[in-house]
This record gives structure tokens, sequence and C-alpha cells, in this order.
């Protein structure tokens, strides 16, 4: 499969994540219980590997499966990084207000790019990292179009530590990204096999989660497992599929791929959102959204695109001897 | 000099004249006649031409100077341009409200590539097309930002023949620079000989305008030569010799940058009247400026920078005999 069909559906899914979260809400408000949604996607990313895992067993050669623990241990990385960052967030939230955050986020773009070079001594042009740089900037002009003089004071006025926190969530948020990268890539285990380490630990932590949940809130709603499915719709499984769907595909790139496709996917989505909610909620295209889709279309374009596509390069200008000589001996069978 | 210090002059010039010309009304009027500035600003630039061009005559090898009436009938051509370009703006702003032509003069930046292309038979390479695209689309991105929905909604229903129109000009707009352009490097004349017969029909058809507003307004205030000077002060003045050197600089890059050194200049201009408005009319900077200033910094780095700064190209990737050859010699010396 080639890595931009994966980065496709990688944006399709990821768009849509929002809006069937959108969808599955009643009066603003969830009727199932939001922590069960990434522990049921674990699951099910856990099953759909196995199955895929189990099928590679039937074929010859069979896949590689490190089970050594020195490798083993390292498959958790991800999932402390991960819990590590969400506590982060939530301390960020508490100096700054959502919309600064969100402008925040889009560092994230950036610091994938910082910690993709540093950690994994891959090398970027200097077009790639403006292409980067415009993503970024790209993102957040298309958040800041509603800032009104009430926002914009409040946007520099939070308290240094929000910022210093912003930016230590936007740091541990790439290099969550750019260890699993690290994981994937570091032998050439069976992509399957490393995911079914990764997800375990995955759904180990986030059932610790729910654990904790019912700790704090007394059990007065019972444990976790009696209410895992409780308030569950169609839509709210498609919800789930959705995020286990999402997950693979980013597994996936981050084996074949690399994050910077992964930035540029998801950067998509919010694109594609956009788009998609003039259809379905009858939003209004601002001009915002083209230029910002043109932005993006540029951007993709200086990154991805060879540079012989780019500039012309001194031996692309060059007049080609060999349809030269074609000509001249046309001519000679000519006369 | 080199071409990058006239082009920051342009820019500071440009600049200046939106705040020059602010801080030239009273009460939002003017005082004086408005049509008589652009007038005396290309008497202005045809006394400093005359100056400078007697005394490039005093040097040796005196200037180069074509007489010949095949020649000089090519100098009223861009006059003759910018008088249907009026016209035709004119015409746009009966369909269209002024916000939208504003955001449709943006095309003008990608017009002006485009006739670069066609009619100069310039190459640019998709990068540097890309990086017109992005000025445009930033220039139209900070004019778009106080878009409320009424303003959003009339930006999309006017006419069709308003955007015919808006697209005609932008046209006529370009093809005035670039005829410029072709006239100024036509032949190695003496840039000064070239801007008085330029400047001099560029008087002459001004004077034609100020004639026809006095057959208009039946010559109810007087012969335009009576009320001249009306109303003139200090800042008025500077607004005069600020357009006549904007036009001295302009011309200047027309024989030795080109047309998109032009379009840069007057893009960045924008950005600058903005800064400036933060200090001195207490303007409040938007997170729209800084990502602004940040768009144009990449579209000029992508447009100017050269292609071995921005790509990794092949022959810069290899070792460089040389530098083994030295390591080689130094160990031979060593042993």
């Amino acid at each position: 499969m080639q890595w931009y069909v994966v980065a496709s559906i990688l944006t399709i899914l990821t768009s849509s994540q929002g809006i069937l979260t959108t969808l599955s809400q009643n009066n603003g408000g969830y009727k199932y219980d939001y922590a069960t949604v990434p522990f049921l996607a674990e699951v099910f990313k856990l099953i759909v590997s196995s199955v895929l895992l189990w099928r590679e067993c039937q074929s010859s050669p069979p896949p590689k499966m490190t089970t050594e623990w020195r490798i083993v241990r390292l498959y958790p990385i991800p999932s402390i990084i991960y819990l590590i960052h969400n506590n982060v967030q939530f301390a960020t939230l508490t100096y700054v207000d959502a919309s600064t955050y969100q402008i925040m986020c889009n560092l994230n773009i950036v610091t994938t790019g910082i910690l993709f070079r540093l950690l994994l001594k891959r090398k970027l042009s200097n077009l790639q990292w403006m292409a980067i740089g415009l993503l970024a900037i790209r993102t957040t002009t298309s958040q800041v179009k509603g800032c009104g003089d009430a926002f914009c004071d409040s946007l520099f006025s939070s308290p240094v530590q929000g910022y210093m926190l912003g930016l230590l969530s936007a740091c541990l948020s790439a290099l969550a990204g750019v260890y699993t990268e690290f994981l994937m890539k570091k032998n050439n285990d069976s992509l399957y096999w490393q995911n079914i380490q990764l997800y375990t630990f995955g759904a180990i932590f986030n059932m610790a989660r729910l654990v904790l949940d019912d700790f704090r809130s007394g059990f007065e709603k019972g444990p976790w497992w009696q209410r895992l499915f409780n308030g569950y719709d169609i839509t709210t499984w498609l919800v789930v599929l959705n995020l286990g769907s999402t997950g693979l595909s980013v597994s996936w790139l981050m084996k074949y791929a690399d994050n910077i496709v992964k930035v540029y996917s998801t950067s998509m989505a919010m694109l594609l959102t956009m788009v998609l909610s003039v259809f379905l909620f009858n939003f209004k295209p601002t001009v915002q959204l083209y230029l910002g889709i043109m932005i993006c279309m540029v951007s993709l374009h200086m990154y991805f695109a060879p540079p012989s596509m780019l500039v012309d390069l001194p031996f692309t200008t060059k007049p080609q001897p060999q349809n030269l000589l074609e000509v001249s001996v046309d001519h000679s069978t000519d006369s």
C-alpha cells in the first residue's frame, strides 16, 4: 500500500471523528461515559491486529516477532508519555483559556519537526522547514479567525506558567509521536506484533483510568465494566470503530512513512471537517476556508514534491543531446 | 546600487504614503484638490530626472539617448493603459463594494506573474509561482480578517460583470507594469532620459485630467492652475514628494530589477503600514498581523533564495573530493 493512500484514509477518519462525536451527543452532552470510548478502541485495535497477525502466521515466511523483555519493555513508553501529556494539558488549561490552548496546540507541528530532526536524525531541507512553518501558521490563522477584541486581549495575557506548560504539552505530544516512530522502525518485526504490544499497554492504561474514575466517584455509578456499554447506540459504536481505525492507520504510517506525514494528514483533516460541515451542518464557507485550503496545498507541495519539480536544477535546463541526435538521424535518412 | 536597497526604499515610501495621506486629511476630507497631487508628483519626477540627466551629460561617456519617433511614441502607452485602468476601476466599483474590490486587487499579484511570463518570456520555477500565489493569498487574508457575516455575504453576491471588470482591472494594472519594464529594458538608454519621456507624457495626461475636471465642474472653482496649491500645507507637499520618489524608485526597479520585485515591495509596504499604525495610531497588533508577516517572509524566501539554499541538490550532498585529498596529504606528511 502506498503511504499517501493510508495518509488520505487517516485524514478522512480524523475528520469524521469530530463529526461523529458531535452526532453522538444528545443536547450537547454525552449519554455514555466518554472515557469508555478510547478503552474500547484499544480493544478493537487489539482484536484487528491479532486477527491480522494470525493470518500472517499462516503464511510463509512467518512474521518476525521479538519477544525479548529488553524490547517489549519499550512499548508502554508511548502510553506513559500520553499519560503525562494529558496531565500537563489539564494543568495548562487552568492557566490559559481553551482558545489560547487550541492555538498553542499548533506548536506541536513545529515541535514534531524539531524532535524528528533531533531524535530521529532525519534531515529536512530549508524548504521543508518553511513548509512545516507555513502549515502551523495556516492552522493558527483559521483558529483566530473569529478573534474579537476581548479574545485577542486574552491571548497574550495569560500567566507565563500557562505558556511554559503549553510549550511542554506540545513537546510531549511530539515526543510521543517521534518515540512511536522510533519504536516501530527499530526492528523489522511484523507491524501487527508491534501493534499488539502497543495496544495491550494502551488498553491497560485506559482501563486503569476507568478504575481510577470509579474510585474518584466512589463507585456511585457502579464499577466500569457494568456500565461499559451504557447509553451506547450505533453512532457511539461508529465513534469507537473510527477511533480504532485512526490508531491503526497512525501505526502503519509510523512504520512505513513518518511523523510529518501524520502531521499533514491530521492538519488536512481540519480543513476537510470544515468543508464537510458546510454540507452537513449548513456552515457558511468563509473566504478564510478557501485561502486556508490553498495555503495547505502550497505547504504540502513544498514539503513532498521532488526538488526537481520545484526549482530549475542546472541539469534539467540543459538541452538533451539524445533528441538532437534523433533529429540528425531523421535528417540523414530524409536526404 | 543594489536592487534590494531600492526595493526597501520603495517599501518605506509606499508605506508612508498611506500614513502621510491620512495625516494630510482634515476631519476625514481633503482641504486641497487631490487630483493636483499626482500632477505635481509628475512635475517633481521630471525635474529630478532632468537634473540627473544634465549631470550625466557632463560626465564622459555621455549618456545614450534615443530620440527616434519609433521609440519615443511608445512612452505614452503606460499612461494610456493607466487611464483605461482608472476608468475600468470606476466601472467595477459600480458593481461591487469597496471591500470586494480591494480583495480583487490582489489578483494583480497573480496577473503580474502571468503577464511577466507571457509577455516578457521570463521563466519562473514552480516554487516561485507558489511564492507569488502565497503572497496573493496572504494579502487577501489580512483584508478579510474583519469579515462579518453581512460582509461575507456581499463578497460573492455581486453581479458577474463586477468580477469580470475586476479581473480586467487586475490585468490592465499588471499590463501597465509589465509594459513599463519592457520599455525600460528595450534599449540601454540612460534611465533619466527614459524617465523624462515617461513623465512628460505622465504630466500631460494628468494635466488633461485637471482640465477635464474643470470643464465638468463648469469652472466654478476657477481654472486648475489658479487653485493648484490651494489648501497645501507641509504634509501635502510631503505627500507630493513621497509620491514622486515612489515613482522614481519604481522606474529604477523596472530598469534594473523587475515587476515581481516591485510587487513584493508594495506588498511588504502593507505590513509595514500595519506595524507603523500600531505605534502611530495606537492600533492593536493582531495575531493575524504576526502570522501575515511570517507568511510574507516565507514567500519572499521561496521566491528569492537560491535553490541550493532551499533544497538539497544532488551535487551538494556528495562528499567533496578536495577535502579527501587534503586529508590524505595530511596523512602522508604525518606518517
